[in-house]
């Protein structure tokens, strides 16, 4: 694999319970043993101020509004951009980032019903349109995701069976738009079989 | 002053130092006295999960991203308008609320410099397009508002003084453009003075 002379924006979407934080952690390690620079971050709560965000995202005991939810999202991502992913890429490194716009697409958009062109455009103003160099999907079925999912659920994890596969079809319709930047992995596979399967994905990228 | 049959909904606007609270609290009491009932709140933080956003927003001692900001802003909007403002105006009561999105309009925009349209189409998906009945602007020159806040300044207030004289031109701006709704008044006259005149121009307002 030739070494990089500029950074990289990866990240990864799928469910809860699809495996995301398993296979970044797997990611990392393969990338420092080849000596490429990287950093793991996530949202929302990727950044110092976006952690007092995803409190409240994923556990405010009350209702909270779509629209507050959705504004929330943009506003920890605004500032994740700005502190934590952009001065990254600029230091060259690989950025291994669990979730991004995707998810607010898929969930908020495909989820609760707004519109998909005006997440996106809510979107491109959060993030002064950075988008990922590439995209893992991580597909499984929704009752395998809220399975591994168990039964202590955060806010999200736990609305109902109807609006998760609603994200998953949306996740999926996201791939089929663009396929060359969001890669399926089936992630119904045992950890190994996922992982090796993000390797070849990650290697035949890292060496166009 | 005839009897409300309906809720309406009043806001304050003008910078920090200007004197809203203490003539919301005055129009408060007077309301009272007539037997109209009404609420009083204000932004950032008028409900609970924005007190939260308030802490943020104003106390924040790192830098905040200008579109985590205005993000947040929306964020606590949508939320207090959902939870506070529209539940009191279904119920009849007459809402006097310490900012809305003129702030926004004036500090994140004119102050900020972000597209006045755009903070203007952000602020109508945040409160579907909920706008104000009434605004009450309370105009007085930089320096005696600077001077009124004292020494210990949160995050906005600690802006130096050119932010602080773009934000009152954008206020002057948009009272030039919608002077049906926004009416201006002279907040370097004595507490007394401001509140007679509010208080001409609500029981015109409330009498039509």
């Amino acid at each position: 694999m030739k070494k990089l002379n500029k950074g990289c924006f990866i990240t990864f979407e799928g469910a809860d319970g699809c495996g995301k934080t398993t296979q970044i952690k797997l990611l990392k390690e393969y990338l420092d043993k080849k000596n490429i620079e990287s950093i793991t971050t996530l949202e929302p709560g990727g950044c110092e101020l976006g952690k007092n965000l995803r409190q409240i995202l994923l556990h405010y005991d009350k209702p909270v509004a779509d629209k507050c939810e959705i504004f929330l999202y943009l506003a920890d991502r605004a500032q994740h951009v700005e502190t934590t992913i952009k001065p990254a890429l600029l230091d060259n490194k690989v950025v291994l980032c669990d979730r991004y716009v995707d998810s607010t697409l898929a969930y908020q958009g495909y989820g609760r019903g707004y519109d998909i062109d005006l997440m996106l455009n809510l979107n491109e103003i959060a993030t002064s349109n950075l988008k990922p160099d590439l995209t893992i999907l991580l597909d499984v079925s929704t009752e395998v995701a809220q399975t591994r999912v168990g039964s202590e659920k955060d806010r999200m994890e736990g609305e109902g069976l109807i609006f998760h596969k609603k994200v998953r079809e949306g996740y999926l319709e996201l791939a089929k738009k663009e396929p060359e930047r969001i890669k399926i992995v089936d992630a119904s596979q045992t950890i190994e079989e996922v992982f090796c399967e993000i390797k070849k994905i990650i290697e035949e990228f890292l060496n166009q």
